[in-house]
């Protein structure tokens, strides 16, 4: 036994403002760490060695979280027992799972990702919603994509709601961020990568590529509302529609991601 | 021209207060009536003959929204201006787009739509969360399914956030609500569909369907928790699971629903 919940100390007052200044995004890029909230998620982050800090468990919920109460102090982070109004401050949910941990960010630069053997990358141009940010990043994991690229100008990977979205999933994939899309968009060239780009317009539907959907892919998304603009279309050896075959006007982003990289993930094991 | 929105008149308190109650869902079931936010949403239903009833447009957005008034207009229907405040009292979301309109709500038996010549079908089973039942909803739209049915203990289909993630592919498809799993099965089988139950454990993979896929079929999504229990496992024709190739743990409901829609709508096209 490493010891029971009811053992844990509680954080002092600066321990407690550090953390709580990292729902902010300026806060978060000075400290290089961020906070991750919820079971799932704060379990996939101790399982990567190195990445936790700091655990806060409310008194109320440490029974239920024992198991990752011991994982947290058997890997040698501190976990700290907090009241929920200190709990509350950490969190940006309404109601809260009793869990956040303090993580180190990870900087991954785009040329040790996307190199020669990777087979499935995604570069999400501009993406704006942190929901959907997280969500794609959880679809590259299932699918067994190498990377995920979110180019400058895009939602932070670090925000509370892409860190949920993506369930544990932003430990398990290296993203890399801050890149410009031309930049991202030729170093998966160089990687050996056939360049997709999604756009509702184009003339070739995404059923149409048959066995080329089995090379090795980078799929280019475009922001939520109005896509990828003609120049960074331009870019890319082949513009492709996710078919619409009803009244819809369009996928949400996350929907066409997932889409993609189902196409591309089974036709690769298939071939 | 049908008159400028300039013109239109403020709605009476007992008008407001009506449309008011329905952010509540007794109140929309005791009406018929639901609320439906955003240009896009109200733009689909007014598309849709006798469902709106009353437009409301913020004084400050009534230019912008210029088309739907005179859409509404010559459909009929009533447009009422009405303040900041007012419009606020309508909507559930903290930044309104300054369009709301109440609309009938439409019930739907299951025999009118599940029946010989269907196609492609999806039934959700206890979906709980109303972003994901309208997600889903946008996707079966978008991949011409013509039916959903939501089972009993779902969420309801006129709950704001569902309308709302929808965008106005209510207003598109059938949406059969209130149904007891089993009975919504049967009515697949006897419409002729093969029912396919997606599981996270089950032994064959999606893309392993092969020329099946091309089959006319209900796909039935269990719950985002629990998924499907073994007794509703049972009535399907067969179990089926999403691949899962990377690290993550499963896929949110409405991406795993995407991906089955997507490969039975492509499958049914290409063969």
């Amino acid at each position: 036994m490493t010891g029971t919940p009811m053992q844990l100390p509680e954080p002092s007052q600066a321990v407690l403002r550090a953390a709580r200044k990292l729902v902010r995004r300026k806060a978060r890029r000075e400290a290089g760490k961020f906070l991750v909230e919820g079971r799932q998620a704060v379990r996939e982050a101790l399982r990567s060695p190195g990445v936790v800090e700091a655990v806060f468990v409310r008194w109320a919920d440490a029974i239920e979280h024992a198991d990752l109460v011991d994982a947290a102090r058997r890997g040698g982070v501190v976990v700290y027992g907090v009241s929920e109004q200190n709990l509350a401050t950490l969190s940006d949910t309404v109601t809260p799972q009793g869990l956040v941990a303090v993580a180190r960010t990870i900087d991954v630069p785009l040329e040790s990702v996307v190199r020669d053997g990777a087979r499935l990358v995604v570069v999400c141009a501009q993406v704006r919603d942190p929901g959907n940010a997280g969500t794609v990043i959880r679809c590259a994991d299932a699918f067994g994509a190498d990377a995920v690229v979110l180019s400058a100008d895009s939602v932070e990977v670090y925000n509370p709601k892409t860190v949920r979205a993506s369930v544990g999933s932003v430990f398990h994939l290296p993203v890399v961020t801050g890149v410009e899309l031309a930049d991202a968009i030729a170093a998966c060239h160089a990687a050996g990568l056939q360049v997709l780009a999604t756009d509702g317009e184009a003339d070739t539907l995404l059923p149409e590529l048959g066995e080329r959907l089995a090379r090795p892919t980078a799929w280019v998304m475009g922001n939520e509302s109005w896509g990828l603009p003609v120049e960074h279309l331009q870019l890319a050896d082949q513009t492709v529609a996710v078919p619409i075959y009803g009244k819809a006007e369009s996928l949400n982003l996350a929907t066409a991601a997932a889409v993609c990289l189902y196409a591309s993930a089974s036709a690769q094991r298939s071939s």
